[in-house]
């Protein structure tokens, strides 16, 4: 739709959300909470970085539902994935992969999601959401800790067996999982209790003890700040290590963000993820680098944790969103429990969504689509900054500088500039406290970046 | 295959399992905890009631993937399902569907899972897995019981908010779920909390302090040990009560199966469930039913709850396996949160599932299949009493009178019994301690039961 990239006025013909969308929210709220719709979706209609909605209005999509679709709406190589007899077979005759794994199994890993694993991970456990994969990731850090604890190969004794039908010590350890503020890791009674982004997840929901730490608050642009962000960042580690040893309940692994997400698109250095590393290492705690968001190139690299150049990789990696599946990689054989059946669920994941992401990951190696993302990250940014220097009031905290696409800044009243956005044919996301993230998809063009940047400027004189 | 029924000689002919499958469950388990593996599966070969092996082994399942296969393996009705357009799109542009639904969502629901919605219910909500559910509607129970304590229309305080990001009162509250010892709701933090099956599942996971109370263990057969099996299921609820009212952390709801599957098939009058009502209706607990296993007609009803009678429904029912996707249902409009974004994830379930489920649904309803099962339930039961009264010490405690194909009877060296029956062609699963589980498809007709019973009996005198 190249010629139609500077006629925005087109692209939307009535309010946002428009008479019909309006109609079918209404009729939806009565059997599912509609609240959150934004507007009913034509997915036909809908195309690459398009999105067009049951009014007929059409928006250069930069959200991505979310930041989960990797390569447009209906994508040809997608469309094949789910026309394959696999895919058939996969949907129809549904596995308790445990158990019953099909033939193909081993070959949609291997050949699949094992060729994009991070570095210094063999094996995998899938699932169906980030909440899932990082539930599953906490389980494994804690039968991980208890087995170093226990001894290798000693047995579980019955006074162990019995308690944890209790809930109760030493069968059910009080150990834990620091997180930190402002974090992001899923909604489950675990995932949760990692979750430190804003009450409305949390509140009323009992939790576990655990403990959090600061994340680093940068301040912008980083050059003209590196002594007081390097100060910031020494004092979120010392209280991530003040905390390890000080928790009463024993920290098990510790989980981060490449970049908080919900959380406001908040960015540390590769100094601070090294230091973590180093601390995690020195402590015996497994790190867990949680890539729901940031995954699957968004940030110019395959794994956001690729910019940091560890010494020693993460000790998982859980994924999903762009991934179309879940679940978590390991390189460490420990890390799969003493035992069958201790990690397991009746369908650990879903082989059609698995079919379906080694589409994407076809889709992302042919067409260098985080090569791309990396290109066009940079123009992208650069364009924001001119913005940024003609309303620094409107614009600021610009940042996301080398991370592809993953690109954020601060304003004032972010929601109001966002449905102005809308109304001006660009669907984008807000987080955090009033901020304004970008999450185009991985096919997001550079000749898309003058209709996006035009359209927030476009915004801001108007609202 | 009828011809084939009694000719089981002819359909295993290698160990179980077979060096291809060997060969293949080493391989696999280099990158995939493959320990649980029975046999890996050529489904292209499996059809209706029968799975076939990478050996060419042919099995007559009465396991369905742990109870999840609900029409046969390649159901026509299902393959179309799978090559519709819906579906197609559904696969290729997965929505974020609380923030921009398809514009057929609604139609999904009303036309599709509505239509069975349990007595009562009007409303749902879409999840991936069974824990996911019930972790859900925990959820929404914990909610619930702070709004009514909060008072309707009270705005949270900023200490309750401030204490929900530090996981501590008042905003993170003490409150519980009562489930039952021997119960199974699932793995996740919530859920893993609540299951109180085995050992293997919870060992080294921490878990929160929550009550569970005993199970009626009714004795066998029910005739005979009418008086006994009151006075077990009257002294249960009584402990329900005196936790509802002692336990330090106020209970929520109360969440049980109506048939305690995983934990060793154990089974409770109506009358229990009809007390189970009452009580939470007297302390203003919800109750939530499990229908994760029983759901979707196994029963001989399309719910297991729905042989009870009750005078009000249960306030959440959760559901999963034969669905092919999961959720609850409720009926309470103030089971809906009180704001947006409280209950929510980035798919909320998925669209491409839930075309699946409607499928299974219209595929039941055209077929009759519940009825059907209740009648060949009738049928399976009558044979295997026959096979009981013959070998009493190998076959007792045979239960599921009246509960569909729902059937499991407690053996002695259960692993050996299933292992030979495997080897004479019927794969079949194991609960509990020592017991075996029927869990045959909705499919499963009488004249598969000679080859089922006639199994079990040679593997009896096999063994």
């Amino acid at each position: 739709m190249p010629s139609a990239i500077t006629d925005e006025t087109t692209w939307v013909t009535t309010e946002v959300p428009g008479p019909l969308s309006k109609q079918k929210i209404a009729a939806l709220n009565k059997v599912f909470d509609a609240r959150a719709v934004h507007f009913v979706v034509d997915y036909e209609k809908s195309h690459d970085n398009y999105i067009v909605d049951v009014d007929g209005n059409k928006y250069l999509d930069v959200y991505s539902q979310i930041a989960s679709i990797p390569v447009g709406y209906n994508n040809p190589t997608l469309i094949a994935a789910a026309k394959s007899p696999e895919m058939i077979s996969a949907l129809v005759n549904r596995p308790a992969t445990g158990n019953f794994p099909s033939e193909n199994w081993f070959a949609l890993l291997t050949e699949g999601l094992l060729r994009v694993a991070p570095k210094g991970h063999n094996q995998l456990f899938t699932a169906q959401s980030g909440s899932e994969a990082n539930e599953l990731a906490y389980k494994a850090a804690f039968m991980y800790y208890q087995r170093q604890k226990r001894g290798e190969g000693v047995e579980w004794s019955d006074h162990e067996i019995e308690s944890s039908l209790h809930n109760t010590t030493p069968g059910s350890p009080d150990l834990s999982i620091l997180s930190f503020k402002n974090s992001f890791h899923g909604r489950g009674f675990g995932s949760l209790s990692t979750t430190r982004s804003k009450a409305v997840h949390k509140l009323d929901i009992p939790s576990f003890d655990w403990p959090h730490a600061a994340f680093p608050a940068l301040k912008y642009p980083l050059e003209d700040n590196a002594e007081a962000n390097k100060a910031e960042e020494e004092a979120s580690l010392r209280e991530v290590e003040e905390l390890i040893t000080t928790w009463p309940n024993p920290v098990a692994a510790v989980i981060v963000e490449p970049i908080q997400s919900e959380g406001g698109d908040n960015h540390a250095s590769p100094a601070f993820f090294q230091g973590l590393r180093s601390l995690t290492k020195k402590h015996g705690v497994l790190l867990i680098v949680d890539e729901v968001q940031t995954g699957f190139g968004a940030t110019g690299k395959f794994w956001g944790h690729d910019h940091w150049n560890l010494s020693t990789p993460p000790d998982m990696v859980t994924f999903s969103k762009k991934a179309q599946t879940a679940g978590y990689f390991f390189g460490d054989a420990k890390l799969c429990p003493d035992k069958a059946y201790r990690q397991f669920n009746t369908w650990i994941g879903d082989a059609a969504r698995v079919l379906l992401c080694n589409a994407v990951i076809d889709e992302i190696l042919k067409r260098n689509l985080v090569e791309q993302t990396a290109q066009v990250g940079e123009q992208l940014y650069a364009a924001l900054e001119q913005v940024a220097a003609k309303y620094p009031d409107r614009v600021h905290n610009l940042r996301g500088k080398g991370q592809g696409t993953c690109i954020a800044f601060d304003t004032i009243n972010a929601a109001g500039l966002v449905k102005k956005m809308k109304s001006l044919g660009v669907n984008i996301g807000v987080c955090g406290k009033e901020t304004v993230r970008l999450r185009p998809m991985l096919i997001f063009e550079a000749e898309l970046v003058p209709k996006l940047v035009g359209t927030l400027e476009k915004a801001i004189l108007a609202t």
